[in-house]
């Protein structure tokens, strides 16, 4: 293994206990959490499981002994995405969203030489969140993490683009990731929602800000996607090919070929397969991939980094995609964490 | 351009006209064809126009032409997609199966050194699928096209098995083509059903047919899939990893890793990018790859082939794309073309 400078992009965490939510807001559908040994807890949908966690979800130093075993040097902090909540109401996704961001900007507080944060917003209401936006930059957050989508709202919904307009105002950091999955009726079994439709939503996602002409307004935003950006890149011939011959339909918010896009989209390497790693290599600048490793989550790459560090890219090309890449999206001076 | 020996496997043909199904079966919902020109017609859904064709769609002497012009030899037919009819009731689409196989099998009669067809089935119906899919064998036609799902059942559904047993046993081809699209309440603009939604019907489709076992217990099943695989090929890491990380959810019904069946499943070639269609030849067995163009579609390779044909691959691997694999699929000797 390498020893170079490892900044892991894609991280979920959670505080180790929350109020109970449906008693503060008034109505069920939100995540509890029952701890059930010193090592677990379970994660609870209004009293049913909904995923079992380790104490890695949430607590720090454990998170930091893992970094050390695995050679992560900084870990980017965010939210998991059922924590989102887009579905309630405003003023209780916002309340939830500021104890959030606080837990995870005093992580960074406690351990700033190993953690960066990303907030989350109350996305339904542009006001709250732009509000929020700007007291995560405040508190010392490095940038957000976003849903796919805003309830029935594309992420090219006019609602939207204040919060990305914002966003690139304060050159705060955005990182998209999959959640709320198209099509679960059609998902029911073999973990298919997180297999097929994860990736599915992430692409929805890319084309919806390339197509709707946000990406082409909006050339400084700084934005990231999860999972090497779902089936986009390895159906960006088909996308293309639509955009160029139905302009009539493709081209009617944005006039510029998807693949121009390319330059300014960062995508975590989150591959989980070598080939598929050196494709994304091959076709995109080398300055716009990021280690991302979902950590701690199963689907994740267990030990983070790994596949790039045991690739056979140049040493420059590692030390991009390990860490140089990252510090220009997030906007770090690595020199303060060496 | 090279002068190899070229199979379209995926092409769509309509009959130049089809009697009134709302009136012949007594309910909406059918497509109907309207002749504006000599050379055009719009395709009508409920007296909606559905989709502008050219007459290559139609007349076998323009796609001839179309293919001396092209360098392709022998072009497999198959129905449009959107002439399934799955959700109608079954006697109507056994009827419609019956005409419309019936045409392809005379334009494979007229011009046997030209055409190869696929017929229809009543998929939702196993009996009467199976009724026909033996009478398209008797009809010379060489396999079957199907759709990547049937009304609210993925290919896995045990009422389906038996139709594919039945490919198997007579030796018919079998083609998966994506058609009514998930998720399109979040895919209203940009053409995205087509764009987004048709590449995750067919990973949809190949993800079912592997973890439900189907294709474990069918091994002889000549299957193939149009667009490349969908998104399949391009999120096969994250598909893997789920397969070996939580065997719990996704190998429930086959415990074998999806990888294995890339030496059983054929892919057309529809990747309308160079570096897609070098990493899917790095990554597949050299037989496992056949040329499909969608042709005469607006979202197909304008010329059948001109990928392949211009690639770096060398000749034998170009003459395996380009018509040794297919006539493995379809079970053709070659001879009998030359």
């Amino acid at each position: 293994m390498s020893e170079l400078f490892t900044i892991d992009c894609h991280t979920h965490i959670l505080p180790k206990s929350w109020p109970d939510l449906q008693k503060k807001y008034g109505y069920p559908g939100f995540i509890s959490l029952k701890h059930t040994s010193p090592c677990c807890a379970e994660m609870m949908l209004d009293n049913k499981p909904f995923r079992t966690i380790q104490a890695n979800c949430w607590d720090l130093e454990a998170r930091i002994a893992d970094n050390s075993e695995h050679g992560v040097d900084l870990q980017v902090l965010s939210t998991v995405p059922v924590m989102f909540n887009y579905w309630a109401k405003s003023e209780h996704t916002h309340d939830l969203a500021k104890f959030l961001n606080d837990h995870i900007a005093e992580s960074v507080t406690k351990y700033p030489k190993n953690f960066i944060g990303l907030g989350t917003l109350p996305m339904q209401d542009t006001h709250l969140a732009i509000e929020e936006l700007t007291r995560c930059k405040a508190i010392n957050l490095h940038g957000i993490q976003i849903g796919s989508h805003v309830n029935n709202l594309n992420l090219d919904a006019e609602e939207l683009f204040p919060i990305f307009q914002a966003a690139e105002e304060l050159e705060m950091a955005v990182f998209v990731h999959p959640w709320d999955m198209l099509g679960k009726e059609r998902m029911g079994k073999y973990w298919l929602p997180w297999l097929v439709g994860m990736p599915t939503e992430t692409t929805l996602a890319i084309c919806s800000l390339i197509f709707g002409g946000v990406l082409e307004k909006l050339p400084k935003l700084k934005i990231a996607f999860a999972h090497a950006g779902g089936s986009f890149l390895g159906t960006l011939g088909r996308i293309r090919h639509g955009f160029h011959s139905r302009p009539d339909l493709c081209a009617i918010d944005c006039q510029i070929d998807p693949n121009k896009f390319l330059e300014q989209i960062y995508f975590d390497s989150l591959t989980h397969d070598r080939e598929q790693l050196e494709y994304m290599v091959k076709i995109l600048p080398i300055n716009k991939i990021i280690l991302g490793s979902d950590y701690p989550f199963p689907l994740g790459e267990q030990i983070p980094g790994k596949l790039i560090k045991e690739s056979e890219f140049s040493e420059k090309t590692k030390q991009a995609l390990l860490s140089h890449n990252a510090a220009k999206w997030l906007g770090l001076d690595l020199k303060k964490y060496l």
